[in-house]
């Protein structure tokens, strides 16, 4: 990344202004563009953010950026600034009006923020750069063999090998499958995508209950299909009945494991509910990253009831190897796999080759059995850690289930305080927590907390934080009550 | 994969059978599924096609299969079928119904008989597995370092310093960049699906020249975006500027080594067309994937005259390093990279961190550049080769361009003799060539030849063979004139 030449002749705050300049006169940063933030800029530039106000008011009192209230400062558009005197595509017209929708807003933030090395990671989806088998990673790549083929355009549908092993590791799921109804993606967050434009038209539907992980993601929404969200009670079947007569309808759950609930299903409850889907032909989309991660008792998957093809499975070494690999995998029917693969040939050809030489070679090893051992009581002691401190502080604000696995620990307030105000102050205090209004637009009681990333030192310390900042918000709520 | 029992008590067709039934009963192979053809399953089997046969024949005398006229062998759906007498979900319906188009009949076939060893790809768009740097990529990897953040989920964009290396790769093409213009995607098509739904909507419209690769694929057409074929040529500039009202459009072109035709652009008609589009404010999507394949001179990049902003431009290793690493690059204007970063982290949360690693050690150690002048230097001998037979056998029936680099030679018939037949009758002696009406649906005189793939034993021997059936079928056109 350029920084300014400190043994330059030209001052700092100037070769900062030629080079902003020169963004822009190489249309790097057309018209519109935002600029990073003063701090990002001072960060990246390695100088003082005095120096980045100089260079910036300079530029503004050039009228080549401008300042909008509240949203930051932009590359300007207007007669004044010779330097964007040219012909440029309206992109933001373009992204505007475009299919795809962005990340929320809040989702936005999180990724933004995650990406700093002082801030405190209290609710996120991964587990720690310190519980991940680096080194034993490092290691194996010297017992990958690799041929020619191996590395050029492979099937889209995933190297054999790999599905073979595969169909190995979910035996003790209790699904008997084949490699041929194997389809290798890069995460599961890709197979989402790949069946809503494989599998569903708009207006087609996909159920969920009303707290999903489905809600902080949109890879359904974004092609105009609809999202239902119905609570797995009694009236299950009757309500799934009234809405059966949309053509292409599934219902997507976490039955082990839930994100963010962490909640696991009976094997009663799972059977009910896939005879239950059965009966209404809804087929069930079963997302499973999560289950290698069960401290205790075994719990079987749906699929491993599937005598219909009724059910899509999906699950993925992100959860507990490294997400970096990207490599997941979808279990269905064989239509179903044919379609999704050849759609994943027009996605992206397949997934990496040597993320699947990995993956296969630590599933087929026994490293990834002994891997998970150690995981496993890893996030135990973690999440016990983390039950003795909301024990001392948050027994009397909020409630909260011991996990069964996993990363996390569904934090219910027993006021409404867990709003966007909240989440921002506990952000500014540099913690970072997922608020429950992200998995149910209507929640306001939840957070989401993670046990598996954040050091333990800083799990207590941002910990500290939120309670002080929830005890404030109970005051005011109670203020003004 | 399963295989017959030779020492069990059952006979083989019994076996196969009962695994058969069971595919059924398990719900993998669902009512309507097309089972392999009896070739395909004698080779999975290693059994005589008799076996199979005798298999098949008794699961139709039992409702079990059934076969329809020229599509196949099907699981059946009627009354004497017990086994599929549950409910199952429609899943053609869902098929049928959905999004994303499915590839092309042709390219299906082509990417299904590609996975054959026993076929010599005569057109296929990747270098040989011995061509392929696979010693040294294995040797590689133990010189890559790790940490526990790079296998973590890493910014969806790419890693710094993967995008760090490319600022430095592609300054050879002409380009001035920076790491925060860059996304690394996982390929160049991947690149197409990500703008297709970020920057498009339904009834925008995407331009090319009437032969072009897009018309191969569809990352557009499924999302109700429009192609528009245009000839680059004098009359440019009207034809784009009559259809300018469209709110959002783009200019597809592979300006240096054209997939299929292998034109390289001049320098001048490169600035000329830049210069147009800027005027009329239409972007340019530059795909530039085969430039580090040119034999001779450097021909720079459209994207080199970008001064607005105008230009987004696409590049990958797959060409050149390794398709298998699914690693490639796009680079354009910050708001623009911002979306497709956004979008990107929606679709599969960033590309293989392993696969960024080897692609930054060989952009940043001299390997890749160093291997580029070895592939170069095979493929031009291969070049040769191949021209040295089309001049001995070819010349009184067609005629063909020396190529200027990457891997094609698009072969002119002086008659239009290409056809879906010539084709298949190519195939059924196991030869496999890119048709132009893949690329052009109007045309039938052109073959997209590649050296780069077969030996140069399979090379001739696969020209014999189309060379004899050419002959064939122009004497058929002739006779039937």
């Amino acid at each position: 990344m350029w920084k300014p030449n400190r043994n330059s002749s030209s001052s700092l705050h100037h070769q900062i202004i030629n080079w902003i300049t020169n963004q822009i006169n190489t249309g790097n940063w057309v018209v519109g563009t935002k600029l990073p933030t003063q701090r990002q800029l001072a960060l990246q530039f390695e100088v003082n953010r005095s120096t980045i106000q100089q260079a910036l008011d300079e530029l503004k009192a050039d009228g080549i950026i401008e300042a909008k209230r509240g949203a930051g400062v932009f590359v300007a558009n207007n007669s004044w600034n010779l330097l964007a005197k040219k012909q440029q595509p309206n992109w933001q017209r373009y992204i505007d009006e475009s299919i795809h929708k962005p990340n929320y807003r809040t989702i936005q933030l999180i990724n933004e923020y995650e990406q700093e090395d002082s801030i405190i990671r209290l609710g996120t989806g991964e587990i720690s750069p310190n519980l991940l088998p680096t080194k034993e990673l490092l290691e194996s790549l010297q017992n990958l063999s690799l041929t020619g083929k191996d590395i050029g355009y492979s099937s889209p549908q995933g190297h054999e090998e790999l599905r073979i092993a595969v169909c190995q590791h979910v035996k003790k799921r209790g699904i008997a499958t084949t490699p041929d109804n194997i389809l290798i993606v890069s995460g599961a967050l890709q197979a989402l995508q790949l069946m809503a434009v494989s599998l569903f038209e708009p207006g087609s539907i996909v159920f969920q209950e009303p707290i999903s992980y489905l809600n902080s993601i949109h890879p359904f929404q974004s092609y105009g299909i609809q999202m239902k969200s119905i609570k797995r009670d009694a009236a299950l079947s009757t309500t799934l009945y009234s809405l059966k007569k949309h053509r292409q309808t599934i219902y997507y759950t976490v039955p082990t494991l839930d994100n963010p609930t962490g909640k696991v299903w009976s094997t009663e409850e799972k059977k009910r509910f896939y005879e239950i889907c059965t009966s209404l032909q809804i087929p069930i989309l079963e997302d499973d990253v999560y289950a290698d991660l069960l401290f205790e008792t075994d719990s079987h998957s749906i699929k491993s009831f599937d005598s219909s093809g009724q059910v899509i499975y999906i699950s993925s070494v992100s959860k507990t190897l490294s997400p970096g690999l990207r490599i997941g995998w979808i279990i269905g029917p064989t239509p179903v796999i044919k379609r999704l693969t050849d759609i994943k040939m027009q996605m992206d050809y397949g997934s990496s080759a040597i993320s699947q030489k990995i993956v296969t070679y630590w599933l087929t090893s026994g490293l990834y059995q002994k891997h998970l051992v150690e995981l496993k009581s890893q996030l135990k002691s973690r999440a016990n850690f983390m039950i003795s401190i909301l024990s001392e502080y948050f027994h009397s604000i909020a409630t909260w289930e011991s996990p069964k696995g996993g990363f996390y620990i569904w934090l219910k307030y027993n006021k409404p305080i867990v709003t966007r105000e909240l989440f921002l102050k506990v952000l500014k205090r540099n913690v970072l927590v997922n608020p429950g209004y992200i998995y149910d637009t209507e929640d306001s009681t939840h957070i989401r907390l993670s046990y598996a990333y954040a050091s333990l030192d800083e799990l207590k310390y941002g910990l500290m934080i939120l309670y002080e900042e929830s005890i404030l918000a109970i005051k005011a709520a109670d203020f003004y009550k």
